[in-house]
């Protein structure tokens, strides 16, 4: 950390902020500059209440050195991490793909979901059996009914299922069903469910929060590792913007960005990231382009008729050809996708 | 609900709307313009899976009429809600201001603050037991321990006393000791802790989230009114922009929009809304110009050795000041503020 | 200006740093830190091109001390700036109110509104002849035909007048006619405009972008100060955020930190900044409040005909009892409003 | 267009905004809703001053039907444009590379840029000697001077050259250099400079603004079309979000986007998207999978000396090696990439 003093801070003032670090355990090093003067701490900020200093007389500001994550940190790995569910393996050299509708709404239609996941070549069944909505009016998901029928369509498919957790009370019961827990992007700072997620031996798949920087969406993660947890899955899935003919803008800078800065695998959602199936399949193929280790897609057979986004899911014959799309910009990054992966 | 239909939309894929809308009980009514057909809904949108008929053929997309939220409009109630908290009355003529530390450090730490709140005329003390942060290895709050503190601060003051909650299975250990609940900026779309709130017969300060429009702020206070909570107080805290001198912006356009939009009572808390010590003073006065009900300040005995937020929170001796300084803007609103209200 | 080395930066990349911030005739500190180097340059980085030691080898950013802007800095004159327009003081104890229509429409319509601001106690006449739309289609003002009938409204009624100048060619023209010229908020990083005003011996209003950050928004100031100009007052006039009940957001944090930053006159126009007319009064009031040293109102005489933004356009009345409510809050800050300022 | 009113609005106001409509020369029709009434408008409301009704008493908002922008739509052309400059086709199955230096620094520097876009099997060169910087001490480009040294480079490689123009007054000079004219980001919304170029014969690639949503992007692009230039290529350059890891966040949905909304070539520029070089590789494999007609890309021949932009810059060897990998994925499109085009 640096302390940057004010233009005028008094050799007193300066004093008392090398005394202050000093009392917390760490060096420092002066330098007197033609306006101002600056102080180095050598030593983990990390470990410093760094606001107590910022009030103190005479300082105009810090600058943080390191990163605030560390165990998220690729430093700390120094190499690109895998997740093992079955047989399935999440951040290796084939990119996998996730697809399912964003309910389970009924047990025909999520048993429909998962055969046409599975033929149209993609890994893993999504749908949610809990959902967090803006109105209290929708839909909210058809609860612990909704897990049993994901274990149906999973017993019918092989195929492993990811459902959403969002409350800390739930994780419980969501991972006796769950392959995989999500933590969808409004609960990306939902502190008290993070740590309990953190508490358990199954992956989490964390989404990026609508208005998350990647420093705190790595800070999120740090939650859940810190607890206990290093099974965990970064998904992008759109920011906010000032862009209003989609309902977010999906960030692709974000995979090589946190590629580079971290050692866990890194997901895309072209479907909540656009909100418009149109636009999925170009997204799609990008963010493969861009380096993702995977990818969530919303699929529902009847997509005009889904009880909740179904403006931006796939119908199972378009999902079907977009993985064959995708193969051909995997094979361009010399990787693999889909279920071709595995043979 | 309007429905526009895409330029060169069959009249089929119009009347396959119309009958989509009947079947969900409403009304249709059809205008064909020169490019474009547009489908009028009669009745309630909030009642109908709207996204359902944005994926239908021909439809480009829908406006909505109506606000989305009921309970919290104006129009519900057509006069301002006042909440009575002890003799305390929010939300009318009299400006209330409740003060306090970010975090309750130790017994003494809040009692000195407690009686420097009631001695500066505020009256009411602010104090976080839970604390949700950003960073695992930040102070975490006491939890419990600070509650009771929080009890004897408010037995040697008589200030009512109000305080954090963060996760559903702790609102009923909260709500014995706090007179008014308070949801911070990044749970408030934490829809299950929204929902918990509402079950409790005490009033709860929602805070606006950091990128939340007042649409979707007035939508959080529809959860916990919905489920049957009144006693709702809304809270601008400051909103995320693309300006760094500040932790955050505060937006005081909330203020008189939320009071043309809503009955609710609208806090502003200039404290967190900017992050630095030296703006609360300029931008509480603006929050009584702009028609506040009532402000939450950050106060501190000790600032420079806070365990969070020093930076933004002023010594007791500064609170008194501007305590003085607001009533005359009171005044010049024809209100009062602070202790001389209840004179 | 500090550059901070990355973790396991080498000896020799160290030293090349060095060597490249001595060859620009600057000083050098290096601190070895715990996992990181940072290399200290004492000197004024204004004058050294940051971005090329950004690439070299080993380096991960840096991070500059001082404001990048010198002339517009509050330490650069150590007071605030006056300017005088005839008889009116900008930026001293009375707070200036400058009102008019968004656009000079007619001989009339400009003669009505000038005569309504006098009355009204405003001390300024605002009306655009050169109009930026968005759109081609839109009304683009009157030209030179609007520059004469403003000259012909000063002279019917004593009040200096506003206008905008939007292209390098037309500051000549303009500045014949006009007693302040304005920069607006979609030319406030047209550099070459900025320049041209730069070199005339006229006030310049000049308004903040709508994304600009105050560092940006003074950098402009900046550029018009360093061609010559020492007249520039700065105007808040809303930014863009992700609320859409508003067309902007007006920001008035931007008041005491623009007071505080800098030396120059601060100014809000709350009617672009809202949009809306009926917010126009509130925010008006705590524009005050926070410290504005005045104030850019629009004003039509029939605002349900105005050629553009009649939306956010008070009629006389209003403006009339606005004002009356404005001296109250004007008082209460220890200043004066309006016209009563200078009896 | 549709008026809609507020609830309760009364049959007098409605038949106000019915006579309006009327005396616009357009026709209405009227939908009495369960507590709302709307106003459908049949007829083109860009033709209409749309803010004048939003002022009339009743009225709660109005919603446009129809895009703002005509000549920019792809219903207006129903098919994508190409682009011819010399014997390169621009927005055709072959996807266009222009490379080079954000700057004209010198004579040798542009010629042996020149040699190195070329050698890498680019098929345009870059090159600014207008530069609009934020700093007015910052260097400002070498003006007609870096013209020649273009001219020069040209003639030496056969390479087309682009390059920006920043004033209404210097289009003509650099009409007579450039093959196709550059507007940059700040000035997507300097009107006066939109409407000068689209009175010229040359292509002109138009930036998006770094705040620009895609429906504003076309309105400047249909500021340029209204004025007689047809020849239009539009190009995502990055936006500003919360992210503060990369100067810009590269858009890449506005790629699916514009081709869907617009008739007109798109571009990508990850150079200054990203503002980071070790990302412009991963983004513009991206942006070719998101199907980009083609890529602006800044290539330094030494880009630790470079007198702006170093650090997006690549080494012409970079370079060299991403050609050879974007045409790995321009085939996994269907389409080819840079120089082998045209074989």
């Amino acid at each position: 950390m640096i302390v940057i003093m004010k233009p005028g801070a008094t050799e007193k003032e300066v004093d008392a902020v090398i005394d202050w670090v000093h009392t917390h355990g760490q060096k420092t090093h002066v330098i007197v500059g033609a306006e101002q003067t600056i102080v180095g701490v050598i030593g983990d900020r990390r470990m410093m209440p760094t606001h107590q200093v910022e009030r103190m007389s005479g300082v105009d500001r810090t600058v943080p050195v390191m990163h605030p994550f560390k165990l998220a940190s690729y430093e700390f790995v120094r190499q690109h991490t895998t997740i093992n569910v079955g047989d399935l393996t999440i951040g290796g050299k084939s990119i996998v793909v996730m697809a399912g509708p964003c309910a389970v709404e009924s047990r025909e239609q999520i048993l429909e979901s998962a055969h046409a996941v599975r033929e149209a070549g993609a890994q893993a069944l999504r749908g949610g059996a809990f959902k967090p909505r803006t109105s209290p009016y929708s839909f909210q998901g058809l609860g612990r009914e909704g897990l049993e029928y994901l274990a149906e369509a999973r017993a019918a498919t092989g195929l492993p299922i990811i459902t959403e957790v969002v409350a800390p009370g739930e994780v419980e019961l969501v991972s006796q069903y769950a392959d995989i827990l999500q933590i969808g992007a409004r609960n990306s700072q939902n502190f008290a469910l993070l740590h309990e997620v953190g508490l358990i031996g199954k992956p989490v798949m964390l989404k990026r929060g609508m208005m998350s920087t990647l420093e705190e969406f790595l800070m999120s993660a740090e939650y859940i590792l810190s607890a206990g947890n290093e099974q965990v899955i970064l998904c992008e899935r759109g920011i906010r913007t000032f862009e209003n003919y989609t309902r977010n803008t999906l960030d692709l800078n974000a995979v090589p960005i946190l590629k580079q800065l971290s050692h866990l695998p890194v997901f895309v959602d072209p479907s909540h990231g656009t909100g418009r199936w149109e636009l999925v399949p170009p997204m799609a193929k990008a963010a493969v382009a861009a380096g993702a280790d995977g990818l969530m897609i919303e699929m529902h057979p009847h997509p005009e008729a889904a009880m909740s986004d179904g403006n931006q899911s796939l119908k199972p014959e378009r999902l079907k050809q977009l993985m064959t799309e995708l193969a051909r910009f995997a094979h361009a990054a010399d990787r693999t996708c889909g279920v071709e992966a595995t043979l």
